[in-house]
C-alpha cells in the first residue's frame, strides 16, 4: 500500500492572455503563477521541498531550457532546493506530477511544487505547428508537413469511421457536439481562453471559410487552442497535509488526494498504433490500460465511480476516443454517450467542465497540471460556475503525441 | 532508511563517433545504446518496468522531442511501459537517474532503464553554442553572445583569481594540468572522444593559433567537447538485484548500489551566484551542499572515503572548483591538490579516470548517466585500462548551467 499524496490546491494563469504580445517572458509567467499559487493556498515558498516543471518545448518556443533552474529563480527561498523539468510532449505536466508524487511516496520530500508552463504565441502558427511536430516522430511523421497533428488526429477519426462503419457526416456531428460542449463549458470558466468567443454546435457542424479544414477531417472547431499559460499544484505527504489541515481549520479528510494513476506508452508512430490495435477490442489499447491502471490503483470499479472527467481533447477525435476508453460505452460506441448527453455539463459524467483543451486552452506543458488543478477544484467544491455538483472523484487523461504517452490521474476524497 | 537501489551495469556508445556524418538519427543512437546495454548486462527488454530518458535539447539539435516515446520504439517489449524524459541542461542524465531511483524507492518499479542521449553534431559550432546558451538564462546571459558558456566558466575562474589573490599565469597552469590529466586519462578509455588526439600539458599552457581563447580566460584546451553519444544504466530494486545476482552466479554484495546522492539548485544567473557566495566559505555553496548531502546519505565522512571522482569538467574551471568542493582541500586551495598530484590517474583520489567531459566527451544529456556507468565500472573492477585499483566508492558530480543544477551520486559496494 503506497503512501497517500495529497493536493493542497494551486493556481492557473488566465489562459486568454497573450504573453508574447504583453512582452512578457516565460520567467514572468513563472513568477505570476507562483505568486498566485502561494496566495491561493497560503503556503510559503520556504515550505516547498522540491520544484518540478512540466514543459514541452521551451527551447524551441522561447530559446529557454533548464526551466527547473529558471523556476528556482522565482524566490530566494527556492535557492538550494532540488529542481527538475520533465517532458513527454503534451503530457509533460502529468509527468512532472508523477515524478513529484513518486518522490513523496519514497519519503524524500513532504511538499512539492509542480508547475506546468508553456509560452507558445512567441512564434507564428505555421512555425508553432512545426514545433508541435517534434511530439511525433518528426522525421517520419511531421517533417515538411504543415500542421502534422490535426492530420494525425484526423486519422484517429478515420480509424473510427472505418473500423465501426460510421458515416462521415454522422461522425462529424458527434465531433461537433464535443466541440460545442467544450466551448459552452469554457464560458463558465473565468480562466478559459475561449470564454468570450462565439461558438455553437451549428457552427461546429458547418464547413467553409469560417470553419475551414485544418488537416484530414479536422476542422478549425475540432482543434484545441494555441495558448500561453501556466498552472501550479502543490502535492504533500500525509504528514505535511495533516499539519496544513490543522493550521487552516480543516480536517485531513477535507483535502483531496491522488487516489490512482496510470502511465503507459504506445508505439510512437501512428501507423504502428493502428496496426497494433487491429485485432484488439480498443483503438488505443495503451490509453485503455492507463485508465484501467488508475481505476485499479484507486480501488474503484470504473467510470461509474467517477463524477467528472478532465480529458485530453487536443482534437475532438481524442475526446471521442476517451469517452469509450474511460468505459462510458463499449468499443466503437462513444456516440451513444454523446447522443444521451452523458458528457454534457448537466450529464451523468460531464467531460471537461473546465472547457478542456478546446475551450479552456492548451498551453502544452501546463495542461496536465491544469487538469489536476481542475479536478482538485471539482472535488473540493471550489470550481465556481463550472462546478459539477457533488463531484467526489474526478479523473484526468493527459496524452502526449498521437496518444503515445498516456497519463491518468484520479483525484478525490474519501 | 530508504531502500537500496542497485546498478546492474549498462553501456555507452563510442563518444568519438559523429552520428550526423554517419547520417544516423537520435533513434538510431537509442537503438544502438539499448542493444549494447542489453547485450552487456544480459537483461531482457521484457524485464524493464519503466524507461527514463535524460536529454537536454533534442528539440533544438534534432527537431525531436518526446524522447520517452521515441525510446519506447526501441523494442516491441517496451510497448505499454511508462516512459519519461527529464532535463536540467548538462545535468539531464543525472535527473533521469534521480527520478528512476526515487520510483524504485517508492516501490513502484523493480527495473528501470535510464538512458542519456544527445546528438549535437547536427549543427555547426556557432549554432550549437547558441543552443547551449538556453542552459543559462538565455535572455540575460546568452542572447547575442557567441559561445556564452566558455565566458561564464571563464568568470568562475575570475572569481578564484580575484577572491584568492592568484596570479593569472599561475592559475592558468593549474587549469592546464587539469586539461592534460583529462586528455591523458582519455587515452586509456576505448570509448573516449579524444583518445587518439594529441595533447600535452605544454600545449595546454600555450596560447595562440593552436590554442586560441574561446571566451574570457577559457582556451580551447580548457573546454569539453561537442559530442554525439548515449549511455544506459539499469537501476534495480533489491528484489530484482537479488534474483539477477542468483541468475548470474553473483552475490548481492557484488552488485554496486547508489549509496548517496545530492540534488541542489543555485541561482541561475552567474551574477547572483557570485553575489550570494561573497560572504561564505565556498565559491559554489550549493554545489558544496549537494556533495555534503551525498556524503551524509552515504553515511561516509567525506572525500577520504572516496576512491575516485567522475566530475563535471565542462571547463577546467569547473573541475578546479570541484576539487575543493569535494573536500580535497579547503576553499581556495584546490591548487594544492593539483600540485601534489592527488587528482592524477595514479594519485590518491583520481579525478575523471575516464577522461571526463574534456577527454571522454560531453554529449550533454548523456553525461550524468555516463558518469554513473563509469563509477559502476570502477567499483566492479571492470574499467579496463582506466581502472583505479581497488576503487570501492566513486563519486560523480554533474552540473547543469553555470553550476545551477548540481547532482551528486556516490556509487559503491559494502
Amino acid at each position: 500500500m503506497s503512501k497517500r499524496v495529497y493536493i493542497l490546491g494551486g493556481y492557473q494563469t488566465d489562459f486568454a492572455r497573450n504573453w508574447a504580445k504583453e512582452g512578457k517572458s516565460i520567467m514572468a509567467m513563472l513568477n505570476e503563477v507562483f505568486d498566485g499559487a502561494f496566495a491561493e493556498t497560503k503556503l510559503d515558498p520556504k515550505e516547498v521541498d522540491s520544484i518540478h516543471v512540466g514543459n514541452f518545448a521551451g527551447g524551441l518556443y522561447n530559446m529557454q531550457g533548464h526551466l527547473g533552474g529558471m523556476a528556482a529563480n522565482y524566490s530566494k527561498d527556492f535557492r538550494g532546493k532540488p529542481t527538475s523539468r520533465h517532458e513527454a510532449a503534451c503530457a509533460s505536466g502529468s509527468i512532472a506530477a508523477l515524478m513529484a508524487r513518486a518522490e513523496i511516496e519514497a519519503g524524500l520530500y513532504d511538499l512539492q511544487a509542480v508547475v506546468g508552463v508553456e509560452l507558445m504565441k512567441s512564434v507564428d502558427s505555421k512555425t508553432g505547428g512545426d514545433f508541435l511536430g517534434t511530439a511525433a516522430w518528426y522525421e517520419k511523421e511531421a517533417k515538411g508537413i504543415s500542421f502534422p497533428f490535426p492530420k494525425l488526429f484526423g486519422r484517429l477519426g478515420d480509424v473510427y469511421v472505418e473500423r465501426y462503419n460510421m458515416k462521415d457526416d454522422v461522425f462529424a456531428k458527434y465531433l461537433a457536439h464535443i466541440s460545442a460542449v467544450n466551448y459552452d463549458n469554457a464560458k463558465r470558466n473565468p480562466k478559459a481562453q475561449t470564454r468570450d468567443w462565439y461558438m455553437s454546435e451549428e457552427h461546429a457542424c458547418s464547413t467553409g471559410d469560417y470553419n475551414f479544414t485544418v488537416g484530414g477531417r479536422i476542422k478549425l472547431t475540432d482543434c484545441s487552442q494555441v495558448t500561453d499559460g501556466a498552472a501550479v499544484i502543490f502535492l504533500a505527504s500525509e504528514k505535511f497535509a495533516s499539519e496544513y489541515a490543522k493550521k487552516h481549520g480543516l480536517k485531513l479528510e477535507d483535502i483531496p488526494y491522488i487516489k490512482g494513476w496510470g502511465h503507459r506508452t504506445a508505439p510512437i508512430l501512428f501507423d504502428d498504433k493502428v496496426e497494433e490495435s487491429k485485432n484488439g477490442d480498443w483503438v488505443l489499447p495503451h490509453t485503455k490500460a492507463a485508465i484501467e491502471d488508475a481505476y485499479r490503483r484507486a480501488g474503484i470499479k470504473g467510470i461509474e465511480d467517477i463524477d467528472a472527467v478532465e480529458t485530453h481533447d487536443c482534437f475532438t477525435t481524442s475526446e471521442y476516443a476517451a469517452i469509450e476508453h474511460f468505459g462510458l460505452t463499449g468499443p466503437g460506441e462513444a456516440y451513444k454517450a454523446i447522443e444521451e448527453g452523458v458528457i454534457d455539463f448537466g450529464g451523468k459524467c460531464p467531460f471537461n467542465p473546465s472547457g478542456g483543451l478546446i475551450g479552456a486552452g492548451h498551453p502544452v506543458g501546463a495542461t496536465g497540471v491544469r487538469q489536476i488543478l481542475d479536478a482538485y477544484k471539482q472535488v473540493t467544491g471550489t470550481a465556481g460556475d463550472y462546478q459539477v455538483e457533488g463531484a467526489k472523484n474526478v479523473a484526468t487523461l493527459n496524452i502526449g503525441g498521437s496518444a503515445t504517452t498516456n497519463v491518468v490521474h484520479i483525484i478525490g476524497r474519501d
